[in-house]
């Protein structure tokens, strides 16, 4: 292992190839010409759903838009709120990657409100990646564009899916050709690396990793209903019963529509 | 594992024991009676340095506080800025978790700043924790917080913890008395868990967990210095070369003044 000092001793001796190094990434961070993410903002959104991928996706070295009906600030569940940089008009067309996040109470309204699922529509349709954390998959399937596709999303929602026509599929990262769904809130980091190193290649999203030292070490088995004890699962099914309830109406009557 | 559907189902025919769950909820979503978090934030901190404790701390339904010198917007490393909730004068003096994010510009800053460094040592001597993530670490070095103990920053600034009289140790979250530290940006979720079961016990700490579907799953190997490849050490300590000898420098100096 190579560590700072060790590198500066390095790096002295060998300044040929390093000024190379940084010749290359002088063109890299030419971010005008890297690639654009078009994500979606929404009152209620779960905050980490939107910060873990967008992390990623800025270190791509590329422009963030984040995008809403308006320009006021849209505020997630942790109060903290983010100003949109574009509106659903001024949205550029032709994106590499739409992003949706998750976020429960507000991607319920979201399934029912025909401007946001026409937007989506619009973008999408020239978008190269159609992408989603968490209950941000709920959305997409409102829009009709998950129909025929595996797609994941947070566990307790997972099952909802099939209204759109989707194959609901268990996995942390679930891609079908152009649509790559993430499961629940973290998931959105490993989103995230999978969508930089589809369009930057593998050793920039392993640079990626490194920078954000993604390494992780839960400090307890239990991520997913699968590892988790049954009295936890149970709880916050019980916990979130009537919301989910709501969900799965909303998301019905959403599917009826495509 | 039971899934939605099979809990509704059970759900109808355990009313007894779940409404008694229900009442132990009510009790603990009292946020006026949980944990105090006063969460540091500071111009161009990593946003996800922030997020990841903080969407973990929410759900220890405690309360929150954004601290800053001043309540005007601070923009972070990605442009979305965070409206502090209290200032230096304001944030109250008995919390239990006092926390500082990294971002490597704004900490080189800070540990040069007397008002936080101040701030942050009367917070401390009452707070039941003191803690950081990524280079937030030399903030609380700075303050004179870390001396003697065991702790962990992000991996290309550790070895500057032991300007601070720290004992600079490798690990994901470090833990020494009363003072926590994680490694670099995505350690914050890690460091989150572990801190929500000191305050609400292991069980709560798992349904968090389960809550963020924490079952991370990296698409590569190479989070660390140690697992990835020399050439992406290499190329981050070299691109990051000069902001990490001015780190070096500023944390030297700061190191003379405990």
């Amino acid at each position: 292992m190579i560590d700072r000092r060790t590198f500066n001793t390095l790096a002295l001796a060998a300044a040929g190839s390093l000024s190379l190094m940084n010749a290359g990434q002088a063109q890299d961070t030419d971010r005008s010409k890297g690639p654009k993410f078009a994500m979606l903002v929404h009152p209620k959104m779960i905050m980490q759903d939107l910060i873990g991928p967008m992390t990623v996706f800025n270190l791509c070295m590329g422009t963030n838009h984040l995008v809403w009906k308006d320009a006021t600030p849209v505020a997630s569940e942790l109060g903290i709120s983010v100003m949109p940089t574009e509106t659903y008009e001024t949205c550029p067309r032709d994106v590499d990657v739409l992003f949706v996040p998750g976020g429960l109470a507000g991607t319920i309204e979201l399934m029912q409100d025909s401007e946001t699922l026409a937007f989506l529509q619009d973008v999408a349709s020239t978008a190269t990646y159609v992408t989603s954390v968490c209950t941000g998959a709920l959305v997409l399937g409102a829009a009709g564009l998950l129909q025929g596709k595996r797609a994941t999303s947070h566990w307790y929602v997972r099952d909802m899916l099939t209204h759109f026509g989707a194959i609901q599929t268990e996995g942390r990262v679930v891609e079908d050709g152009r649509v790559l769904t993430g499961g629940g809130v973290t998931a959105g980091i490993d989103f995230g690396l999978t969508i930089a190193s589809r369009l930057r290649g593998d050793d920039w999203a392993r640079r990626i990793m490194l920078t954000l030292e993604y390494a992780p070490e839960p400090p307890f088995i239990g991520g997913t209903p699968e590892q988790a004890e049954a009295d936890h699962v149970a709880s916050i099914l019980d916990r979130r019963g009537r919301i989910l309830a709501e969900a799965e109406r909303v998301a019905r009557e959403a599917g009826k529509r495509l």
